[in-house]
């Protein structure tokens, strides 16, 4: 029977509210007041926003037609391990930096092998540039976003060689900013794996030993959900 | 250290798409396309729906002028150990029934004293009329809802004697539908309990034992939020 213990439990997801960064192209968020305490006894409003919007998770079918949408994971898939790779240093001086197999080395090295399983967190940093969307997109002349990411080739090696559940990042994407082919989305939701965008709090996280709960909301043929991911921190 | 263990998890959490159930008032459940694989080389949709929509809990601010919003629960206290009241026998020859004081001490004799910090699910077999909009609201000629619920002397005894973290229920409102002073909601938010609403699988509960994990999403004063409400059964 699988079980687990914890001291402490932490959200990793932004708050949401209209002014939080935005992937180009994306819906604005919006809250309208729908119904008042005054008027109809209690206070309602109506949100929009994108599904790929705030801390996210995305599916099988924002990237391959026929994938699966996110009301499709079942709940025990999203029950799982994490372990954070930190690459701060290497994101505050390049901003396109892609996670390297020698980042992994060094790692294990200190922890030990990656366990099977586990959802992959990348820390870089750029949670601290939330509040200011500019630079949390960084984008360029041609309006091309600039931030850290997994590369195609570890990505690979971490299903591969390690049979990873998934990855994370604090950035707005997994793939780094300038990747236009999206290789790391594309790997992980090929298999029906965890894809996690915009987390924060990575800072409170060991570098093994967190159990996460992630809970997009079951949106029927979502392409993805905003996402409340808790973390338990031994 | 808290610990927990479980052999199965399962959603409460209805797939939201938009027909479901909408309490009269309530804005539409709206997809729209907004990224296309084919054009951007990702799919999203935009998401248009009411903080109270779908399954989802309530926060004090829905209430109260002065209470606080959604985002203003700390994590830990969305993790709670729940119990079921069974009461479909009542509901099905009472669409207006009321949790009463006979239903709890029958509870307790099978069960033992409902224990501090348990949310108190009601399980009223509801849930099966999801999927027919009008027999799940069942409003009247005057467009009042007809629906059971908590009564407003159960939950004061289950707040003041039983110290309880909140109520659920798989009908659209934990105070029955035509109680529009709204004396569960009110009462459980005064002290930023937990009101959880359009709740499903609870017959996959049982009467004690299960651990709650509740993840609305972190809307910045939301006077509520849609949630992912996950079940560890043991």
């Amino acid at each position: 029977m699988p079980a687990f213990s914890y001291s402490r439990i932490l959200s990793l997801s932004h708050v949401i509210h209209p002014a939080i960064p935005r992937w180009p192209g994306d819906p604005a968020i919006e809250f309208e007041v729908v119904a008042a305490i005054d008027r109809e006894g209690y206070y309602v409003r109506r949100l929009t926003i994108g599904e790929h919007s705030a801390t996210h998770m995305n599916a099988p079918n924002s990237f391959f037609v026929d994938g699966v949408g996110i009301d499709a994971y079942a709940p025990a898939s999203l029950v799982v391990p994490a372990i954070v790779v930190d690459i701060r240093e290497q994101a505050a001086k390049h901003p396109d930096y892609r996670l390297r197999e020698r980042d992994i080395s060094r790692w294990e090295q200190q922890q030990g092998q990656i366990p099977a399983g586990c959802v992959v967190l990348l820390y870089t940093g750029w949670q601290t540039k939330w509040s200011e969307p500019v630079a949390f997109l960084n984008l360029d002349d041609q309006g091309i976003p600039h931030f850290p990411g997994f590369s195609a080739e570890v990505t690979q090696f971490l299903l591969a060689e390690r049979a990873i559940a998934g990855v994370g990042i604090d950035t707005h994407g997994v793939d780094g900013g300038s990747d236009t082919t999206f290789a790391t989305n594309r790997q992980i939701l090929a298999q029906q794996g965890i894809v996690l965008e915009c987390l924060t709090n990575l800072e409170q996280l060991p570098a093994i030993g967190a159990q996460l709960m992630i809970a997009p909301l079951p949106l029927q043929n979502g392409s993805g959900s905003p996402a409340s991911v808790l973390a338990f921190v031994p």
